[in-house]
């Protein structure tokens, strides 16, 4: 399994993933799902995935290949708009999906992707990208997707995220809603991988990589568990129940 | 879609359901998912079921033809030990699933039941009935079950929940895991039902109906999200990301 959260804020976007693939429980292992796209001083692409890994690779591999080539037909950098690059993600997509599945085995093909960034002279902008090739864009009501194992973290992003919400409230929330998931469910696990896109941001950067047992990460937990019982404690008690 | 949880306390059991059923998003209404079958003094039984709406109103409705007919064999509260009533709560579900199922049609004719309460003599006990008949039975270890739209509202119970929480902060955990879980999935809705079983209790008891405005829950929730807020605040700041 797998879970991964983009978020469009005012101030840039916010991206995160685990690293965790099964295919069975006997059947773990570390993949990252995070992978950028860029052209220093023009474009940067962030794309999260979930779903078959085959699939996801398959698409990466020829999104990078097409990079490469340099053909602007092929090129996902070669946009004026994230929205064209939304376009191909899901095309590419599309086409590996139809190459790979046997519609008579039961093997589910289908890979979801986030697709964010930013090319200059465009703001900021979200899409979650379809395994039929189409695709959603975050607005301000709406300025957040998961993909995977979205269930359990999902309550913490909606009482806390909004379009306004700071970086670092955000990237607080989205680690509690990880470190909830992870708890639930074995299939979604450290280390995570995550990145920041500050608006008009088009340098050099690579994703921040935190393992299961960093520091920051540790103490998140604990302060966040203390401040939950904190929080209980001062709830109003059910006394219109009876003993 | 439904939300039910109970557990098994060490001073007794708390019981939760909500009371929404839908058939498609155009075909919403409100019935009770918590049954109770007692004679007081002697036992006390608590029957939460999610999945298909018919199949659990036709064995509650068996159920109960066997309580009032008085044949000890069909008879669900004839028996010494809770164990025996799963027993018969599994028979019965598989009975009602053999008979209105049609294996050709797509339709998911299948229930899940919480069962709990207790038999004068033994300890409280809580099980979860499969629709296969079998089941499962509530420890110290995993004292709690949730049957339905269970993802949402399962972190916070992870967080706070064990068998030795007080009887009130349980209440409060399942009301927030109810708010957290309504939020998120329109299927799930008010009024609640709740009920607690104290240990060795045996008296008569009606469940408590909370409303979608009871002044209960919209304090809670209130102050369950200035406490959140607070807890946030106390959160150590990312700064090993750079700006």
């Amino acid at each position: 399994m797998t879970y991964c959260v983009a978020i469009k804020l005012r101030d840039g976007l916010l991206f995160a993933s685990d690293t965790r693939t099964n295919a069975g429980v006997d059947h773990v292992a570390t993949f990252g799902k995070m992978r950028q796209l860029a052209e220093p001083g023009r474009i940067r692409l962030v794309l999260l995935s979930s779903g078959n890994l085959a699939t996801s690779q398959s698409v990466a591999s020829l999104l990078e290949l097409g990079v490469r080539g340099g053909d602007p037909a092929t090129n996902i950098l070669a946009v004026d708009s994230l929205y064209d690059a939304a376009v191909r993600l899901g095309a590419t997509l599309r086409e590996v999906i139809a190459r790979d599945a046997r519609p008579d085995e039961g093997t589910d093909f289908s890979s979801h992707f986030l697709l964010g960034g930013q090319v200059a002279g465009e703001a900021p902008r979200l899409f979650h990208v379809y395994p039929q090739g189409n695709f959603i864009e975050a607005t301000r009501d709406t300025p957040y997707f998961q993909i995977g194992e979205a269930k359990y973290g999902k309550p913490i992003l909606d009482r806390v995220l909004d379009y306004d919400t700071p970086r670092d409230e955000a990237i607080k929330c989205t680690l509690i809603s990880f470190d909830s998931t992870m708890r639930s469910n074995l299939s979604v696990g450290a280390p995570l991988d995550l990145f920041w896109h500050p608006r008009d941001d088009f340098s050099a950067r690579e994703p921040t990589r935190l393992a299961e047992h960093d520091p920051y990460l540790a103490g998140l937990r604990e302060q966040w568990g203390r401040g939950l019982r904190q929080a209980f404690a001062t709830l109003p008690e059910p006394d219109w129940l009876a003993d």
